[in-house]
């Protein structure tokens, strides 16, 4: 089975910088893909994007190294095992607030006796190989998001559900769950403290920690201090941004 | 943030006529929205329409002063809080039989810390102005559908859902719940009574009363009764009774 | 092969009323199908229609007995042999001009050596059976659009041309043509007499004689004075027609 | 309402033979639908296809006599009843291990009083007939998948639900649930017993036991065994088994 | 009828700066349609765009006041009709050699008597408004693109070309056409002769001049120089320097 | 720039097995990918496959080492020029008569000077490299297509275009042509002799010779006789032939 590049490169000790896909286009998607992330995460939460185009855009990630990711829109069986069938090599699961919750989130991307992932690989066959039935469960990856009050009180009980291979920030929705504004960078203090908070009891339970940002000036930040997978902005704020700069530049 | 006319419109004690859309087209959406309702509701639920079609069609009705509302097609917190994110300035829920149900609704529509909803608008950004994370909560406007045996027993437990703006009643489902034929207009006396009942008691509790008609003659009956949010037939209805009264003229 | 009822129903000297299709909705044209139209016209010219959504169209309109037909964008041969393989069992091809431009149509919906029609029927095959390789050049019918004011000075040798099967009458075009406002039923007086005149050497020449009308009362007129295939509005204008007429009611 | 061929055939004591559809294409659907199959299930769990291209796939078969299934994602009640509302004859239903999982799928199938799908058929009317509302609960089939080992724990409890026409065996699922490979056909001995032993007591429960199978060969054997429904291989496995076998035949 | 501001900008002596989409997405173009750009157009020549995915853009811009445009494949009539049908308010053809190809263009998008564009807007009715008919040959503007050798020698048969309103320069082709790399910003000597010889030309025509740009920096030049309509990058290519820069930054 | 195997293959003697895809899915289209094709044509003239699908389609071949190929609806410079840019290696077009026509087809595949593709590589520079404006030229194949009774007229002429690769043998319009029955295999004898001869001149002027054919028997024989690129069957074929395969098995 085609490895995992996420996993040598945590092995090897080194981080990884994600994109962020929320326009629904395979041809956007290799454009992306051919600028140098590591991985891109192909948004069904929040993204423009549904099934159909996740798969398309997979297919175009496809054509290069970079390895497909997708954030499912919830912790629903159903699109978690069709965007692995499809031949995500990883998922993040949102707002994941108990240890149940997280359990539940693994065991939908296991295959029995281990899970409850039912059989059927598609194009994942194409794309991870025919051997991919025996080296799935080991190879794709399982981010569950720490965003909610809840989850912060049960951050032990989720962190040690085996088989989750890493956590994932959410800068604005755990803002707004600690009272406060949602923001992605210069998150208040009550944020910035549980971050910190979150990021030392995964390093403590051996799980990867990984955070969206706006910038690429915070996903450095947050690499410093020990994050190792982190977003930065997407396909549709990277435009915007510079479609501004240009007209600032042209109309000045 | 861009008001909400259907906020507008109830607080003047005025009332909402509002189309139906079942056909998954953008430019069939446009039209509708160019001929004058208050609002159009995308019906992912019974309508052949999915997140997809939906965005196609929120985005041409947003070429208009037409509010898009959606009607999801069940309680599932995924697709509930995609198509607010896509820019639905409001949403219905079909099958609400509990006070929990309609509590756990409410919650898939609003931010932390009164919700469960992430955050992450991206097109309702664009639609309701850059301002929209402080004000969503109270501009999107939440209608939990009213038409089953077990909603009729727990009626005033929903009603009294802090939150939920509306109710909207199936005829069609009503009926079959109450062991009468099918239908939207003319109703079976024990749905009659019923919907009466239901109309009394969102009266009562200060919530808007909606309800969907086959006809604008029934329509506007139930304007008269007191519902504030009323639906007139479908795109493709009113299409295909068009059609057939054409054809028998050109035939007569 | 399955038989083209528009021959059938023009041998028995009857007339055809033909639908208008300009949404790009399967599940629309079905609807339609279901009307009792004797044919539908998917409009790739001045619908929002393409190939793509007309394969999908004509699909759904092959699930009844209404006879599938194409108005395609231009006499563009790609587009006219691309919906004839998709299984259309007649072509309207506007703004005939010439005898030379006729020709050139008729000739892309003929095999050879009579035609320049290239062989690879496969959603036809499917639909017209095994042996429409036969049969298609005899069974599917051709029309040519009039108007234009070259197209009025060389009527008589467009009617000529073997193998066009009617003509069809663009009132709107045929306004502008001569000068006169683009309306489709209440045609000014040189537009009504031009009308006359194209009727007349159609049925001059045997050729059936078609015409594009807003309303059913035109439609009935159109087809006492010897027209033998009128259109009756469309999808989008029956739909928005039947919504203003709902609106009237409910606010009257 | 038009009658489900499924059952007639069981009826009279004959089984179906089922095809699988897992390309999103209608013409793909509509090729497979002129080959012969009793019924083409449309695979929106591990086939690459969702929603959208389930309805335009049903609309291709509609225009055959053979019967469009669906199999859903995964036991949710929104895909369920849309797939309905689009005209699906039959639902499998996967990973069914629960008599209480049993009888929420029924449930989502049949209308209250006796369910809890939602009423508004809409494609459903146009394929069922005017009559769909009265005749559907009786008309649609059910299969409840068979293939974790939870299910074989509760096999009795499920086989005894009330409207569950069918259940459907997973070779795969199964075998990873008992230990063994992953395979459809040649299972291994564990499977292979109880493969046997969900085949007796469905038969014992009068409930008509269907498998999917990899080959015509199994799917032969599978008959002979008692089995009343089988599928055998898929759109993409023939086509890829195909291509294998002529690229082999060119370069031997 | 709707204005079109590119007239009224070019009327008050000023400049019009253009984004470029060839992203087939209507998220992108609504994202890129709120960044203030005074048009956008869509490249169906050269962008992984065809006429569906246009429609959907033109639908998302319309949801600002930035003007929708598009660039056509090439001077055929069928695809330059229907996106005016679907509302551009602008259409840029490519590859413009010969006064009579210039004639042929415009023509093709004005109603008769003065030119051949069929009669049938269907979206533009709704974006233009219901007068349309009568103002759409006096709003719409057309760009000929001057980009070959043969234009360089037909210059002022082109320009003089009654209802063109601007010319567009590819400096890409037009640097093949010289025997020059193909560049869009530092364009050799000789291309940079030939710019400045065909905005001289414009300029003493009265037709507005228009370039394509890579940077805003070069945009910005383009301006100073005389140049009225500047396009700048593209969706794609804002996106793909947006994510070097970030993953520059990242890793630095 | 990523080499067109295509050329290595023939530099070497060797010849070519091409796939044929008449389905439009990227599932599909990658699935025979990974079946050992050299090169995979896109049909975009008979196969139900429009632009938007071929470069779906062509993205997902490209996940494999297979040459990605269309065949384009006809000589429209259009179409012809938007899949090169989409990343098509070769293009075949088809009906070619006369030596204008190949000159014109030739054109329209190279830049300026020698040709007049319009520049503009989009998802071409993702899929060929940085640098194929430089290669573009000499690195994609051409085809003509060989089925019409003036082309054998003109054959030496078409052969001896310079930049033409290749010619492609229609055995079915030829026949037609010929006045024969409209088959791929089993040609009649005019057929056979025409083939020969369209062969023999095409090794005469060292023109690579292309068939399609419907059998892999077939394309082995028409290897032997020398022609170096030969298409077999096609997806929807190979699918539908194994269906049938498959149930007459079942059913035996």
């Amino acid at each position: 089975m085609r490895p995992n590049p996420l996993r040598t490169l945590w092995s090897e000790g080194r981080s990884v910088i994600n994109g962020w896909l929320t326009i629904a286009s395979g041809f956007a998607a290799e454009t992306m893909a051919h600028q140098g992330w590591d991985s891109l995460t192909i948004d069904l939460q929040h993204g423009i994007v549904d099934y159909a185009a996740a798969v398309e855009m997979m297919t175009a990630i496809s054509t290069t190294a970079t390895v497909p990711l997708v954030r499912v829109p919830w912790l629903e069986p159903g699109i978690i095992m069709k965007t692995l069938d499809a031949g995500a090599y990883g998922v993040i699961c949102p707002m994941i607030s108990t240890r149940a919750e997280a359990e539940h989130f693994v065991a939908c991307t296991r295959y029995a006796p281990r899970g409850t992932r039912s059989f059927g690989p598609q194009r994942a066959l194409l794309y991870g190989g025919p051997d991919y039935p025996q080296h799935a469960d080991a190879t794709i990856v399982r981010f569950a998001m720490i965003e909610t009050a809840q989850a912060l009180d049960n951050l032990d009980g989720i962190l040690s559900v085996e088989g989750l291979d890493a956590i994932y920030v959410g800068p604005s929705d755990l803002s707004l769950a600690l009272g406060c504004r949602p923001v992605l960078d210069d998150v208040e203090p009550p944020v910035a403290t549980a971050i910190q908070h979150i990021l030392a009891r995964a390093q403590e339970h051996n799980v990867v920690a990984g955070i969206h940002n706006g910038t690429a000036e915070t996903a450095r930040r947050r690499l410093e201090m020990g994050f190792r997978f982190v977003s930065v902005s997407s396909d549709a704020r990277l435009m915007a941004a510079g479609a501004q700069q240009a007209l600032a530049q042209v109309r000045r």
